[in-house]
């Protein structure tokens, strides 16, 4: 869909969602080019035969990426093999394989029957003799050869430079309008180093958005050495970008890409409808769990949305707040993710409303001077060990049937607290730690 | 330091700093508040006793964290045990505690011997009432008796709002210009949920920088709900933040906020000298596996700098490139943070080149074509199973053994490919697969 088409789809369906967007903005229509097949290949630990190639293919499309993106055919003679079962596997995804612009690779790719072909100017040596005036000529020419090549088999092309944001801005725009002349369907950045910030991103893909045809793609690859590739993603995607690669957990060369979990959290922000629409987001910790089992490694304690205390709240303010409205303190909401809100209270920033809360769940009438006292109590002991929910549910019980028999010697037994602990039980009250 | 005080420190020690940086700019200039004992400590695994936190603040002092925040001594007694305690260890980072703008908790928190107090304003329903007009008073009066008091004690005294990004912006300029009147050391802005983006962050710290006086501080709080705290903290500081809070491996409520390592190569790629003459940089990896065994978890595989493999180059054409200068794909230096580079080339994705570097590591003189051909066999092993270095080794070793002694048999036995693979080697050469 042209970027320029008009005006965008209405984002007001999120309070997260920017207050204006701009013309260029595609924060409600970009698509997802899964490269865990081909990026996550090389990330250190994978070695994915064909049976666990195809799981992930379909669990992918099942999962609803626009493209599924593998490892080129001239890598290794079972590569190929790959390549052809997976295109032929007869997905709702368009199959893309990654390979450079030399007519061998592309002859050896369109004959896999994927849908079209990931073309990238190999060495970066190439650019920086174009940078250098020399090799203009040998760039087009190699370039027109394997996209008319390409298009002739009815496929489609996208062309990225290496490197993009240290390569020269001229040098770059210039290669990319030539092949944007040739035909592309789609141009490509890549961000090979992880070096990108997001104001870089969002003017270069800006500039780039203004020499490119209307109908041309963008798309946009982001490495995580320095910690940006989401925001990169995002700022890629305000700034007109269309297409972001994406693998699962972020795996691929060295530390990796954006993730698909991080990329689909951020734009839940914007519009949560739209990406619903899109993908089965329940499925999501499957699929994250599928990956980590292949190349053997733990989703990360701190992972976006499947991270085990991604919707785990703690302090006593957030708690009280979460009680009383989730969206106070958590954008996502964890049910569309078949995931579960956990509010911890048995710790020593705990606050009294928390408890309170507990004690109602549990159906034990208490006043707020009781639920006062026994969240004194158990600051106390969670100033020794955190305590479990099944310490403070009995704390609570006991508290509860003492107060019914009315024997108020047990109560006091109960609560008793050194005078030190006891004054600080007084001056801590529910919003005493805060975000 | 003012933020206006003259144009910034040459930033041109680094090809990724900004080309030209903009008056407000603090890349080259600011600190860290170090909240792993504060936002850490509400990390749903972290329960940490008086030794536990002791060691951790030296650690982090040693690191040479500019400011240590440590938990409220409000929270529980021994909270304000521990305060005290730390507060008094004799460090050379200043030590913070994080309070309510309530006078109970500023008086507790000023007897305990901390160098500042981070005040917030603990509850969002502050700034609603805010919002309708009908508390500007109570939080002046609140703010001026607390700041006062703070003050008087000798103490530097900050004051954040929660939940600033989804706060009105003319409510929020209107605290913030009320307090800096009041003559606090710094203000706070807190993505309290992780909603922000980094052109938002961007836009909202310079608004505040231009409403400030030009010596007041501005401190900056992301979560990680979407992936972007450590962009967002980027984006801070190139808009005229001057302090980022961070906890190491990002621990904190739900899936934490801006990683201390994340923050350190993103900002290491502007000005490598300046982040190297503040940091024990090789100490961080002892850093975070000190916090993540003291809370039980992983360090993430895809860590910044010390995820296992984040030195690991596996592409065919990254290999070829890293070993002929590193600089082509790294844009931090292993050797700095004590890691080391690992080239690896036992897998189907490989190259020639890297395959002629390690023979001649092994001192091993072997023709182009021989190379060539050595490495064809190892892709048709790696198409069945990725191969060790020591596969590789064994591959090279015998080969070169039967060349010298002349016995082309055992080399071609040696190399015997089914008709297929032969193929798919020949076809295959070190630029098969790129980023």
């Amino acid at each position: 869909m042209p970027p320029h088409a008009g005006p965008i789809a209405n984002v007001s369906s999120s309070p997260y969602a920017p207050k204006y967007t701009d013309s260029l903005s595609r924060l409600t229509n970009w698509s997802i080019i899964e490269s865990t097949l081909r990026e996550g290949e090389q990330f250190a630990n994978a070695f994915f035969d064909t049976a666990k190639k195809i799981e992930i293919a379909k669990a992918l499309d099942d999962f609803g990426v626009e493209y599924i993106e593998i490892t080129s055919p001239a890598a290794s003679e079972q590569s190929r093999l790959d390549c052809i079962a997976i295109a032929n596997l007869g997905l709702k995804a368009k199959i893309l394989t990654h390979v450079r612009c030399h007519m061998d690779d592309a002859r050896i790719a369109c004959e896999t029957g994927v849908d079209g072909l990931d073309v990238v100017i190999g060495t970066s040596s190439y650019l920086r003799e174009f940078s250098h005036g020399k090799d203009m000529e040998r760039i087009i020419k190699d370039a027109t050869e394997v996209i008319n090549y390409v298009k002739s088999k009815g496929l489609e092309v996208r062309f990225s430079s290496e490197d993009s944001f240290r390569s020269d801005l001229v040098d770059l725009l210039n290669l990319y309008k030539a092949v944007d002349q040739l035909g592309v369907n789609r141009v490509g950045i890549a961000d090979t180093v992880g070096c990108a910030n997001p104001r870089q991103v969002y003017d270069l893909v800006k500039t780039l958005r203004s020499v490119l045809k209307p109908t041309t793609d963008i798309e946009c690859h982001f490495h995580n050495d320095t910690g940006c590739a989401t925001a990169n993603a995002y700022a890629a995607l305000e700034a007109g970008a269309t297409h972001i690669d994406t693998s699962v957990l972020g795996i691929g060369e060295r530390n990796g890409i954006t993730p698909i979990g991080n990329l689909i959290a951020r734009m839940f922000t914007v519009d949560p409808d739209y990406v619903a629409s899109k993908y089965k987001l329940h499925q999501l910790r499957d699929l994250e769990n599928l990956i980590a089992d292949a190349v053997e490694i733990q989703v990360p304690f701190n992972n976006c949305i499947t991270g085990y205390c991604a919707f785990t709240h703690k302090a006593g303010i957030h708690a009280k707040a979460i009680l009383n409205n989730p969206a106070t303190y958590e954008i996502l909401k964890p049910e569309v993710f078949g995931m579960t809100r956990y509010v911890s209270i048995g710790h020593r920033l705990t606050g009294w409303n928390a408890v309170k809360n507990r004690a109602e769940q549990l159906g034990l009438a208490l006043s707020d001077d009781d639920l006062k006292a026994i969240t004194g109590k158990i600051k106390k002991l969670a100033d020794i060990k955190n305590q479990s929910m099944e310490d403070v549910d009995g704390l609570l019980r006991n508290f509860h049937a003492y107060k019914v028999a009315g024997d108020h010697s047990a109560i006091e037994q109960l609560l008793v607290l050194p005078e030190a602990a006891a004054a600080a039980a007084a001056a801590a009250t529910p919003e005493a730690v805060a975000a």
